[in-house]
């Protein structure tokens, strides 16, 4: 629904079912353009065949298997932005390229990550240092992923007035998720759990900095950039919410990691065993009592149905469920009177974006 | 030898045998002072103590220990292209802080290297992520380190008209570094020799990319930049020169690992039991007959006196050290010529950086 809306606003696509996936094809089209592009570089001629199939087949394995939400985002801001004008198929394009840019920067940083957190599945199939053949070379891959933005951006905007505005856009953007994996990495190092580092404003600046800016004020500062509106004031009003969202956003994927149906949510959640520094065990040690936060440190962080079961035991006694949906309705008040008192920028821009996430089941 | 004729060009420095020893002590100077603007960085404030120790203890960890031949390089440039006249406080300043740049570049390329190759020891210490509390952090941790040249750039040079420049200079270096890791990688994947593919075509690739374009021609980029001598064509005088001299100061690197006495080197080489892509298999390669090649098929990668000693037996009745003289003179001769030929820069911005390393024994 939140699609079709967009579609509408486009004024372009037809309102049919199929549109979000003719949308998903149109910018899975523009990637087959730019990995064609980055396998024929100039800087790379003369690369022996099975270094230049490496680089094909890694970047199929992990830049376009994802929802795509993030790099499809920034055209749907750019049309919120217009709209009923509509843009023109270049800035279309230019939209796409940024929008894959992002997913770029996405997959450099899942790659890392994966490997420093050990896991297993990502996207549905194993990660990509989970290959045989593969292992810690994924550390150069996820070098080479960052390096590919780079690329592409001074291919396609180098002559544009907004090129050193995106460039330093992505620079902040990587330096600050990298910041973001810091302080998560050293508030709940591998193997050591202190409780006592997993506070709410320690929960609050992760997500902010590991998810949020990246994830929602990178597309919408990309769709502004792209529509000719972004100076530091339309910027500085995006931040402010798109941080708001992004930390909603990662609330929800914390909830919906212990309470969703593995079966609706494509993955049995692990953030427990993991020792995560979740929305949930935050929200429990600020109302556990004595016995409860006893049991939260006997059983957080061990990869056991039995341990697991407690803590889960210890969610359903703090009712967290509920606080989960007093916050969530509570949080979808102030980001909606937070978009709607400002009038620097249409509200669609950030409308669409939330409706998208609002009460997700996935 | 080599660094007072620098001090000498420069005009300044006394010419003591304490002045290398004092340049490196300003050099370090004005780490002290970027490693300040990096943990006060307003992008960072609130972040916890232990994450902001973390970052303070990884960058003294891992930036200032190398030799900083890299990153002296560029204010060494500076002055050759000056020539009698003196730079001023300010371009000195910018010189070493692009040195500093170089050097964090460097420091995120080995971070990252030396948990690929799972490799003991860097700079006379273990390496970051053999550290108990550091582990896979050091993967993240390299990609804050390449963060922080952006973030120096754009304190220092943002209002330059060479910003641009020096922007697209590091993000074509560190893609054509990461891709030479990856010809590299490929070329010798861990636990899997596979002998045809070290030819010298290859050989000269992977050295190419992943050591000359950082380690010599973005130096000299840098100083040109600074100097105000960095048109096209400038660069790729510079580039032609400097590539060459990069791979002559590999080959050195490679045959120093087996041929240095280790009480000079600093180190005991690895790269036979490593399965290195090293110059020497290449000759040895090119050079062996049907019984040698057995040989070093039977012994090359493996972690045992006795099949080092066989590999070097190999080398020994190969005359390997006398193919080496024989190229070093050679390549000498071929850079020396190179560098007179041309017109477009002083000789001394290539000789002094080539004096440094001709005939080196460490
Ligand atoms: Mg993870
Ligand atoms: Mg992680
Ligand atoms: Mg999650
Ligand atoms: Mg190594
Ligand atoms: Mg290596
Ligand atoms: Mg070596």
């Amino acid at each position: 629904m939140a699609t079709s809306q967009a579609q509408h606003l486009n004024g372009s696509a037809p309102k049919t079912a199929s549109a979000p996936l003719q949308a998903k094809k149109d910018f899975l089209k523009v990637f087959d353009q730019l990995r064609g592009e980055i396998l024929d570089d100039p800087l790379l001629a003369g690369q022996p065949d099975y270094a230049h199939g490496w680089l094909a087949k890694m970047l199929n394995y992990n830049v376009p298997g994802g929802k795509l939400n993030r790099g499809m985002a920034v055209a749907d801001v750019l049309s919120a932005l217009r709209g009923d004008k509509e843009c023109t198929r270049e800035e279309k394009l230019s939209a796409d390229i940024l929008g894959w840019c992002i997913e770029l920067l996405q997959a450099f940083f899942l790659v890392a990550d994966d490997v420093m957190d050990q896991s297993v599945t990502r996207r549905g199939q194993p990660c990509w240092f989970r290959l045989p053949e593969v292992g810690l070379i994924a550390t150069n891959d996820s070098i080479v992923l960052e390096g590919c933005i780079y690329r592409i951006l001074q291919r396609h905007f180098r002559s544009s007035p907004s090129y050193g505005q995106i460039l330093e856009l992505f620079h902040e953007t990587t330096f600050q998720t990298s910041h973001g994996q810091m302080l998560d990495l050293t508030t709940t190092p591998p193997g050591k759990v202190d409780l006592a580092r997993y506070t709410v404003p320690t929960y609050m600046r992760i997500v902010t900095f590991k998810t949020a800016y990246y994830s929602f004020y990178l597309p919408v500062a990309c769709g502004l950039i792209i529509g000719g509106k972004s100076d530091d004031k339309d910027l500085d009003v995006a931040k402010e919410i798109c941080l708001q969202m992004g930390q909603y956003f990662q609330i929800q994927d914390d909830y919906l990691d212990a309470y969703a149906p593995p079966e609706v949510l494509g993955k049995v959640g692990t953030d427990i065993q993991d020792s995560k520094c979740s929305w949930l065990i935050v929200q429990a040690l600020q109302r556990a009592n004595a016995g409860q936060r006893s049991i939260i440190e006997d059983n957080y962080g061990k990869d056991n149905a039995d341990n697991i079961g407690k803590i889960k035991e210890v969610y359903r006694q703090l009712r967290l469920d509920e606080v989960f949906q007093k916050y969530e309705s509570e949080s979808y008040h102030s980001l909606t009177s937070l978009i709607q008192k400002q009038n620097q920028l249409p509200e669609d821009v950030f409308m669409l974006l939330l409706n998208k996430i609002y009460k997700r089941s996935k």
